[in-house]
């Protein structure tokens, strides 16, 4: 058996979605900047992307700008942010995927800004006090703290953070990559100025993206070229991955009630398994609390053990279960996670993310739990 | 008949392309940074595609970074390495493509550095003693010159070029985006610091690129974000872009010589018929010259003509022909030519810019001749 519990990293691709994407490999290859026919037939999809976009996440087309991915979006929106309405000054938190951090740091580095960090608690929670006093102190700053952990599964409250943001007149950046397809976003009352996506995190290809910039807040572009993306991205446009993003986040908010309910089984069942056979189970961050974390995420924490110590992952791969020690995308298991540092999370007990999606069912949770008493000993 | 000669604006993928991509779609989904079996099997494509460009290209794979496109690796090679090697003056010509003027004019507007423009005459012939004269007041600096031009196809000496840049100390950064998959490049002997590639010039896919930089002249990423790309460039991969771009290479490289020969004989067939069919006709550039311009490119200039007034393109589109009327990846054919501008050339004749694929075939040049007779009411 071959478990797949590593969705918060990559997802599989929709089937449907890979069917979106052939006939602009086989038969429209135009290049949607050319004015006949081969190109308009293609700029007419990209354009009809946007819209379905726009539409789904209640915004204007021309505040969605398609990119390589989250990072690549996550990039724009802080560099260009900084650069275009003169900002010196800006707030994260020490748990920020590395597409924000060293994106900041470098600026920091760099002499652009000036760059604090919020303080965190162990439980992962942001001290909204403390941004409170800094956006006061710093005026004009830019903001960029994320929707969901993509570690712990935190879920911070963006109304709260971006009505504080707006109150000092700060710009705010929130890093959406792993709420995207799995929530909605409601741009017209959301108190954001930019959000990102990326597509390979609900059922997309890799290396697609987009990026919301609300219109008040426009920014210059990022990569500099042609005309491409109302002048906001210079090069030829990734067409499949534009035509697959949109495929796969159309598809998520047809039946996002479904997959959540599904998903939402499989996570409480996990979690009561692991606490009937482990009573030494603990959950880092508010994961294991189904109101306060993505239904998609479990960071787990299991007792230290002589067999599995920093070889748990390992175990469960030679069992056919991937799973992740932090955030694979960002630094690979075997780097550690700068997120269960802040968290002060116990280095002599194992930690492991599993990571859902609507592909998984609870056979795979079963084998799994199955798996993890073996590597335990954990005798029934 | 529907004929397309717009090929350097962008190519038909081959299927071969896409029969390669379809498993990294399909069954092969994992994260490749991912350190378990779903993410190995994806890491292990990745790298084999690294080696195999690297080999083709007489290069080392350390030296090899995938991007979203030629646009990011132009943007990239250019910002960070100014940035990396504090350079403070750069020079580049009027007409290189907007991937690399318009990230130049971006820095020299943000006071990074001084912009010079070489001197080009009437034929899009740099002025080699011009360039010296520059690099000898301005020492320390980065110059961008293209291998050839996509518009008129004039092909650049880099030997000569790169060696001037050398003598002066200068970084060299050639844009090679119309000259990959089209002429070998052996970066053991080319006096080059950086080149790019997009996929999508040579039969890849649109949204996938390369970019060398030589090992001693390491630079920064551009973007920021995980450790990918020997934390060169952050953001999950492009997996079927880096896939499908190396598949194309390797096809261009397995039958360079026989697509050029075809390729070349319909370009010199077309030269013909239209010399004997409008003795009036002209070519921009040295786009007619077989030794001095692209094999792929055939830039045309046709007497005015009432009917045909501003209104070729649109013409031969009706009649099923896509051609270009300038860089139609960089600004589309209604917004007229930043080079044939340069050129000085004659604002009241017909410009048109055929471009050319080893899918093409002699009927398609046959057909477009006829057509142009028939818009132009030539009479046999
Ligand atoms: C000379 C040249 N440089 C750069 C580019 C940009 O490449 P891409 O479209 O892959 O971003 C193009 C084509 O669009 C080009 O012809
Ligand atoms: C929270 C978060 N931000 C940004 C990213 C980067 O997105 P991408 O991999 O599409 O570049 C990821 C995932 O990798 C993520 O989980």
């Amino acid at each position: 058996m071959r478990v797949y519990f590593d969705n918060a990293a990559t997802t599989a691709m929709d089937d449907r979605v890979i069917e979106a994407m052939i006939p602009y490999m086989k038969e429209h290859y135009g290049n949607p900047s050319s004015v006949h026919s081969h190109g308009r037939e293609v700029r007419t999809a990209i354009e009809r992307a946007r819209k379905k976009v726009a539409e789904l996440l209640n915004a204007s087309p021309s505040e969605i700008f398609f990119t390589s991915g989250g990072t690549e979006a996550d990039n724009t929106a802080i560099v260009c942010g900084i650069d275009t309405h003169g900002i010196q000054h800006a707030i994260t938190s020490p748990i920020e995927h590395h597409a924000v951090l060293h994106t900041l740091e470098h600026c920091a580095k760099k002499g652009k800004i000036k760059l604090s960090m919020v303080n965190v608690n162990e439980m992962g929670e942001i001290d909204q006090q403390h941004l409170e006093s800094l956006l006061k102190e710093n005026p004009n700053s830019l903001v960029s703290l994320m929707h969901a952990n993509n570690e712990i599964g935190n879920i911070n409250d963006l109304k709260a953070i971006g009505s504080l943001a707006k109150e000092y007149g700060a710009f705010f950046h929130s890093d959406t990559v792993q709420t995207m397809g799995h929530y909605t976003h409601d741009l017209k009352t959301l108190p954001v100025d930019s959000i990102v996506a990326g597509g390979h995190k609900f059922h997309g290809p890799k290396g697609s993206g987009f990026l919301y910039v609300k219109k008040d807040k426009k920014i210059h572009p990022f990569i500099f070229g042609g005309a491409q993306e109302r002048n906001m991205r210079g090069g030829t446009e990734n067409v499949i991955g534009i035509v697959g993003i949109t495929k796969a986040l159309e598809l998520a908010y047809e039946d996002m009630h479904g997959h959540r309910t599904h998903i939402e089984a499989l996570k409480k069942h996990f979690i009561s398994s692991l606490k009937q056979q482990f009573p030494e189970v603990r959950f880092n961050g508010h994961s294991a609390d189904m109101e306060k974390s993505l239904y998609t995420v479990l960071n787990v924490s299991l007792p230290h053990s002589e067999d599995n110590s920093g070889m748990l992952l390992f175990n469960l791969d030679l069992n056919g279960i991937s799973a992740s020690g932090g955030s694979a995308c960002s630094s690979g298991a075997t780097v550690g996670s700068h997120v269960l540092r802040t968290l002060k999370a116990d280095p002599n007990r194992e930690s492991v993310r599993f990571s859902f999606s609507r592909f998984n069912t609870i056979e795979d949770v079963d084998y799994t739990v199955e798996k993890l008493k073996e590597l335990y000993g954990v005798t029934v």
